[in-house]
């Protein structure tokens, strides 16, 4: 890298505020974003923008998020920890502005689908909605919610009970394309990218060239 | 959606292993793709390829990332264990055939490093090595790993000690123009892909319609 600055940890930890957390977020690279879907005890659906989703096992199905302090993020984690099922929504294109608008803080009792004009899809032995504007989206039973007493944030683990998806983005090796559903990225506190695909490569092997394979099977 | 498929947890958990795996990792979406190096007892270096990592927070500033059960991916986590310093540097497109390759299984005490043509590049007082290649690249001291009992993983957390990165990626806000950097995503088991800038909105407010900002500033 030619000329690369070296930022120490007390320089970042003396910036303001929002300049850090922006800093911070881009570093740490583009990530998943989704909307996750819950209900409240009195039935009022609630739908949060999260986007720190990490792939945990699949033998289980496990897949888990970081959920911000409860104080700054509480109805998505109340909810989870209540009725224990939530949906997780891709975001595409043409729902970003109003999935975007899901990050604002509505009161209590306020459900974001109304407030935003995305729509609730429900699915028979399924208590919580789907996002039924989301073209890739699964539901999950709450397994496990680790709080991280560092700072306050939890790591919330579930196991994935059914996806639904277009069945045409699925490949002959199960490799769905995501990219050809529009799903799309975040970086920073508020900046999204769409992705194109690159490359796919054969399974690594010591002392192999890599081999290309095609993006669809 | 016009004509989803509904796939259950039942259909998924009998797939073949190689097709499920490629299934659940494009689910949860796409996500940052990034090399982490660390340095053994005989001071040989390791490089590992790694996605599922997670912003936690800014102050402090803590990243964490998942390790795959220690029979699958030993080295990284035992060097963390032990030595208790990282770097974490993101993949550009000229590295990816190089940064693939490190996902190979080499014997213990081969260097990643030496074997896929990527160079070490070292730092006063940090002991161990970024990626000389990666264009943006940041320093982390292990805090915490918490094991996940439910399928051997790991969630590691560290606390980001310095960055590495061309001052002119970064906004008037702090934000990271890592699409300028070229920083990819991966999705499935062996898919990269190249983000493309779509759009940033002013911080969401009940009520309040969505305004765009620029990409930069």
């Amino acid at each position: 890298m030619k000329d690369p600055k070296t930022y120490t940890i007390d320089e970042i930890g003396g910036w303001e505020r929002f300049y850090r957390a922006n800093f911070l977020n881009s570093l740490s690279g583009f990530k998943p974003l989704n909307l996750i879907a819950t209900v409240d005890e009195h039935g009022v659906s609630n739908l949060g923008l999260f986007s720190n989703i990490v792939h945990l096992g699949a033998d289980p199905a496990l897949i888990g998020f970081i959920n911000r302090p409860r104080e700054a993020a509480p109805h998505t984690l109340a909810n989870i920890e209540r009725g224990r099922f939530y949906t997780i929504n891709h975001v595409h294109p043409e729902i970003l502005e109003r999935a975007h608008q899901c990050s604002a803080k509505y009161p209590d009792g306020v459900s974001e689908f109304t407030s935003t004009g995305l729509n609730e899809e429900w699915i028979e032995g399924l208590p919580v909605p789907y996002v039924r504007e989301s073209l890739v989206r699964y539901a999950l039973e709450l397994v496990q919610v680790n709080p991280i007493p560092l700072n306050g944030t939890f790591f919330v683990i579930g196991r994935v009970l059914q996806a639904q998806l277009d069945p045409t983005l699925v490949g002959a090796d199960g490799f769905i394309d995501i990219s050809r559903s529009g799903s799309l990225v975040s970086t920073g506190l508020d900046a999204y990218g769409r992705v194109e695909p690159l490359a796919r490569y054969k399974y690594a092997k010591p002392g192999h060239p890599t081999i290309e394979l095609p993006w669809t099977s």
